[in-house]
């Protein structure tokens, strides 16, 4: 067990396995550290058990012992997140949902599906394939990642642009509150009456409650589908024909970009024949009857070449068009491979201000001798900078960190965000101080407080403290005294 | 001066007044009179006084002094809801958002435009048509409707299938919280980080801030529409066809239905061409770019022949198109000139549970004695039945409420909700006692109470409190205690 074997602690983990069988607790330290960290690799620590329970009743029964003990909760699907948001507290436990992860019902006529927090994403739709249908929101990890960290996170994917993140395709969940107490949350109806708390469980990474069964919309597999590689001399040209294609109201089902590093990585790596003299590479993926296909195809190809594209290719067979998203979804252990580290940015911006924002991040690139590799879902204006560094190097880790953060609060400068789908976590907890202000963050912790009043539900993630803000400077103290003085827990 | 004349009420009235430019202010009886209900109007009151505040800090002028003196908030936009959400609450204001009425900025490139909440919906539309857009949520009151009401009521209207409700459709707000303190929420970027307040604010009827200013997504003006009128022999052969469109991976912009009643009182009205001989009408609506249009119109007429569609008639002019939807949009009036009294029911549910919930609601009509004229958003599921009865025969009156509380029973029992578009408001507050458990109540009014813990703001409407359900016989009552003791409040 880690952490000291204080007589509190013993009694805890006494209620705890009096609630599970036996291979649902681990406490000996040996079996803790497989859940040490997520996918934000960086920040480890050790929890003081971890749970890992078969059913709803054993998850209600886990939460109702650390209510008894107040004892804190870390909710953790497949542990893929990029931002730390799974990452163990000292004096918590894990509550791991790996082991629900079964699908509950099919509902064809109605096209949706019940299914457990543990499901992973692509087994979902590996699933209903040979009923014709497909989940959406296909996030990079999806072949690890589980349904219920989706939700957390609000993941996308590639295909968001079209089909919309995960807020788009989630009917209904069953939810526990920290105190295990049930709600059902949303409907299959169109709308819902009473306040929209479903829209408010995306993305709240854990804070609010524990995800038991979500109902996800399931949609037909597309009749067509073909994928546009085109190639640019510049990479605002690349950014102004994804203008010119939005503008046009065509919505394709996925539009990147990337640029010529992150191309010439990705074509090293995968081999997927990317054009390596490319200043920036657009993937843009169409989908629909053969007609509307057609039709579209046409308008896309015109835009493309309007605004510079040097060469087209259009890949229809299903062989050639995964190879060409194979070298997008393995771009970032790609460019891990130019330099012995690399940062992950994650913001947003306006569509419009692509252009802006790229040329401020290359001079950036010049300024800091760091080499950034820029592979995106360009569609959204999801930005995902890939800083290269040596973290062996002092300056450089300073320097990246630095390069990052400035990133970030350009994003919120020009109208966008800090994070697109990768979450807060620990990660970007000091950047929400500049995207809101004290009253907007003391709006979102007393909406927390609304669903765990005793701040159990995943401890110290994705809502700085508005201490930390103080800290951090970016917010104003007055006489000693910040405001808010009844949210001081958080 | 509605009310009793306290002092604590002139003090009240005077630092009103003292906040507030003269035109500001209605105080006198016979100048509240027009605000004593809303579209619901059976249900009337008188408030305190009326604020029309003429910008965003008079309307924080007005929440601060009435923080200061306790005094409950009314927000009022065209007053055209339908379930009494801005109905008067004695000893409250009324905080009317009528003058709050400008389109401050339009965004041609990102397509997006910022407007107080009091312009109308249409006027939105009317303003940026010179520019190719338009704002898609048009509720059947889109002529009169504000936009700060249509986020108060999440507001769908005919085209919602394709474009979505208000949610989908609104990017940021401003808002003022009970205090007065301004939250900015949302963003232009997809995503947001921190809890998904946006969507939170969409459908909370006025409970939990005041928008003073929104950024609404445009879209560009179809290249082409058309409206296909399709008659049947029965409504079961019309919603068969309605789940055969949508199966076919087909999303009409607009998929409305209409019985026989609401056909003939509609030609009545507005001699639309409607075929009076057909047991149920759909109207479909499609629209893209020619060529898409051609492909897709071939599909729905063979999808609506072979699910026995008697008539198919095609309107590609704009004035044919207009007068098809005018008989729709004017269904409510026309049906209303059937009987002295007509009660509008707003439920949804699963579609494919449409044929057998519509031969109940039939069932029922013939046992009720009442005639029910059918008139809905097939394509999402939301019925609007409307019950014809005689307010002044006692037991048709009665007849009428339980006849419309069965059908909202019926509507939550096969996993649907009691309102789809027009609200809770206070029509409908003991049928949320049918829809929630105790639990999910609770957890709603500890989200009124993250932003109002007072319980000023629109008080008494759209949550019923626990207390209410409990006398309802919908909520278990352990020893003469309510469960959750800290919510007594609300």
């Amino acid at each position: 067990m880690a952490g000291d074997g204080g007589s509190g602690q013993d009694a805890f983990l006494d209620a705890l396995r009096a609630a599970l069988p036996d291979d649902a607790l681990l406490i000996h330290e040996e079996d803790l550290h497989p859940y040490e960290c997520d996918g934000l690799s960086v920040l480890k620590a050790l929890p003081l058990a971890v749970a890992l329970p078969h059913n709803r009743e054993q998850v209600q029964a886990v939460l109702k012992v650390c209510e008894q003990f107040g004892i804190g909760v870390v909710p953790r699907g497949a542990g893929t997140g990029l931002s730390g948001g799974a990452r163990p507290n000292a004096g918590a436990i894990v509550l791991s949902l790996a082991r629900l992860k079964q699908m509950l019902a099919v509902d064809t006529r109605n096209r949706t599906a019940q299914v457990q927090p543990g499901m992973r994403n692509l087994a979902i739709s590996e699933a209903v394939r040979p009923l014709g249908l497909y989940y959406a929101p296909d996030p990079s990890s999806q072949i690890a990642c589980t349904i219920g960290g989706n939700v957390a996170e609000n993941s996308g994917g590639v295909h968001c642009l079209k089909y919309g993140l995960t807020v788009h395709n989630v009917l209904a969940l069953e939810v526990l509150d920290a105190s295990g107490e049930l709600l059902h949350i949303g409907s299959q109806a169109p709308d819902s009456p009473g306040y929209d708390l479903l829209a408010l469980m995306m993305g709240s990474e854990g804070l609010l409650g524990v995800v038991t069964e979500c109902t996800l919309r399931l949609l037909p597999i597309p009749e067509n589908t073909l994928v546009i590689l085109a190639a640019f001399p510049s990479v605002g040209a690349a950014a102004d024909a994804v203008s010119a294609i939005i503008a046009a109201g065509i919505i394709p089902a996925g539009l990147e970009m990337m640029d010529q590093l992150a191309i010439a990585a990705a074509e090293d790596f995968v081999h997927a024949g990317y054009p390596r003299d490319a200043a920036a590479i657009l993937l843009c993926e169409l989908d629909g009857s053969e007609a509307e296909l057609q039709v579209r195809l046409h308008a896309v190809e015109n835009l493309l070449e309007q605004h510079g594209a040097g060469s087209i290719r259009i890949a229809r067979d299903a062989e050639t068009r995964l190879l060409l998203w194979k070298g997008r979804k393995a771009a970032f252990p790609a460019v891990g491979r130019l330099a012995p580290d690399y940062y992950c940015m994650d913001g947003t911006i306006p569509r419009k201000r692509l252009a802006e924002v790229l040329e401020q991040i290359a001079a950036w690139s010049a300024e800091y001798g760091l080499q950034v590799a820029n592979v995106f879902h360009a569609g959204d204006g999801n930005l995902h900078p890939l800083i290269l560094y040596d973290a062996n190097i002092e300056s450089q880790l300073q320097a990246a960190e630095a390069f990052g953060q400035g990133i970030l609060e350009l994003c919120v400068a020009v109208g966008g965000s800090i994070t697109g789908e990768h979450g807060v976590g620990v990660e970007k907890l000091d950047s929400m101080c500049a995207q809101f202000t004290p009253a907007e963050l003391a709006q979102l912790h007393r909406i927390k407080a609304a669903f765990d009043p005793e701040g159990r539900l995943n401890p110290g993630k994705a809502v700085p403290s508005l201490h930390r803000c103080a800290e951090l400077g970016a917010m104003h103290v007055h006489h000693g005294q910040l405001p808010f003085p009844e949210l001081e827990r958080f």
